[in-house]
């Protein structure tokens, strides 16, 4: 099941420089592990921001919020999920 | 070049019913076009609303701006366009 | 799957009497019918409002988006989805 | 009667972290004993964030204020109150 | 039990100016009804505005939104519910 | 002439524990002071937050301003303040 | 007494010229009066905007109330009122 | 003086077809017109939208006024003007 | 040329209070000079908050800046800046 | 393809002053680099706020992100990026 998934990142300025550095690698492992199982189907780049727009592929919620909140800087990221059902002018779902 | 495109569509209800019917027809064969012409990549359905979230891949903004108001319920259709660009942690993108 | 839904009416003041009562009966036949099924789990009125908060049970977001728009007054009703997941300190889910 | 809750968390990032896990730890406590008590209806956890969203069953409004205002949490919480009535479509209120 | 109530004004300006000038006095002898049943605690006029911030007192939100839905005009009024507490440094709350 | 005031209290969580009690009893204090000088007619509670709804019964806008920002807790305080007049339908303002 | 008043006039496009040409010269009318009586002390255009921003020196709200709801385009008028102070920085107000 | 004017405009639906087509052209040569002059320096199109983002370079508040409300779809467009000063990184106000 | 200005000042609650204190009297004092000089026209305070309500005469947008920027308070204060133009209204712009 | 972007700074007010300095030095010299190298097109400065808008001439969002991202005080920057496109009524886009 598809959800949209706008995540808007703000680390507080005065963070452990270190501290941020290993979040931010661990945030790029992570989310390089959800796309590898297929999990986390498209990440786009929010131009200009700290900020980015998702695709997840996830069959439950409960499933969607262990991997939303088990990335290493959620505790500082606004996150914003939509869910999204087959469009009917979707090219892939003519009969 | 990518962006992600938030469309709702309001129709007056006042409209002509033909009118309307024929509106939401002509829109349709206007996204089937789009998506088999490669510029509208993904397109999906906000669930509970009449509205969408898309992404288009075209090369200028020009273009852009002539292939959304081109769509018949443009008139009555509120389009917010996000630039997106290449995600450091997207997989497709590391070296 | 969980979903919270917040649904706020607005009919035309200017739809005509008669029509606009045969809708609220079909929607409440409706709401009858999604509640029997046991896809709508709980239906709240908001106090001085012509608006709802309700809890949805279903497998989908295609078959969510199909109950909520086949809704008589759905043309007329703005609709917010919330996906909702177990909760850590939910009584219900302790081992 | 019923009120619906929103509440949305957020500890100071500078928080001592024992402090902060003992006040997780008993605000979790604090949820479980009004549940059983039958104050505390539903609480779900809105997918992605560090929110929930619930429904509580309290005869007075001092009586949840006071509910609320006890949890260990409350002062980093952002809490909305919207009182319920029941709706004329709700299937267990039909005559 | 008390209920902050904000109600703003918008009866559609192509409404029959008859019927407008009907439905204008049956709100005023409803609201007058309310407040001699004791129900209708205070009523004010928001300055500059067809709006008021009222209090209600009121033992269940079913009789609350009973009351509200009843008003004439409450089609073209936007509605806002409040709930109250006894404040701690009420003056009429000390031991 | 009265006045609508809505104030949302949040004094920041590092400020020191003893300073805080002294401001909240200073403020409750004042409050009371306020009350029963017939200048602070009504002081509400706003269920689940640390907010209160009050009308003032103020001769000028100085003296208004001046009694709101004595107020100990003024610099971590909200204020919003509305004008009410005399409503046409209030049952006290009848001939 | 002084107030801030925004305004934002928006006559449906609907009206019938002729009533909106007279709705407009007996707004002019008004304001010209009140601003003689001492009532309006500044009047002023937002640029680009159908909307002003005032001043009034009022010595009750319930004529503040009186003079703005009898200017002719008010159904069609947002109005915003802000009670003004003495400002402790205002040249006027030294000592 | 430069002038930063964001315009939106809105057309009501029901707008007789032969008359909005009438404003576009008028609205167009007036666009022209003022650019000619040397008023409006820059015009471009938002992506997707019926709306504009531009630059004037007006003398004085009232000719700004002047010119926006003297262009024909003026009725429809909301309009938000916001004055620009010289950017002490401005490459051309560099010593 | 008029502005109408808005003013929010909100200190940090950690900053010195000696440098505090140092700062409002520097912003009375730049205050009362810029009222000298007839640049800042009106002056009042906002009833209740921290903030105030500003007219400017000033003849161009760099000098309206650099009068803005120069306060000592300014980085601590939200700004908000409206071109001002004469309404057709006005007592003192009728012929 | 022209992009229009508003930036608005918010240094943390307990920046190290001599870092917050460099910070605004480089910022500087590379806002001059930029516009030497006729990415950034326009640069002006919002009257009253440390904040910008500006227009870029960029050929690819990966390239406009890498821009603004480089900027020293991009951490402390809120970004907005809306696309242009050529407006219809551009004088330079006549035929």
């Amino acid at each position: 099941m598809l959800f949209h998934v706008r995540m808007d990142v703000s680390p507080p300025h005065d963070l452990d420089p270190q501290r941020r550095a290993e979040l931010v690698r661990a945030e790029k492992d992570r989310a390089l592990e959800l796309q590898k199982m297929g999990v986390w189907l498209h990440l786009w780049q929010v131009v200009g921001q700290y900020g980015s727009i998702s695709v997840f592929d996830v069959p439950t919620h409960d499933e969607l919020h262990a991997f939303l909140s088990s990335l290493p800087l959620w505790e500082f990221t606004r996150v914003e999920v939509t869910p999204l059902a087959t469009h009917p002018s979707d090219v892939a779902a003519q009969p």
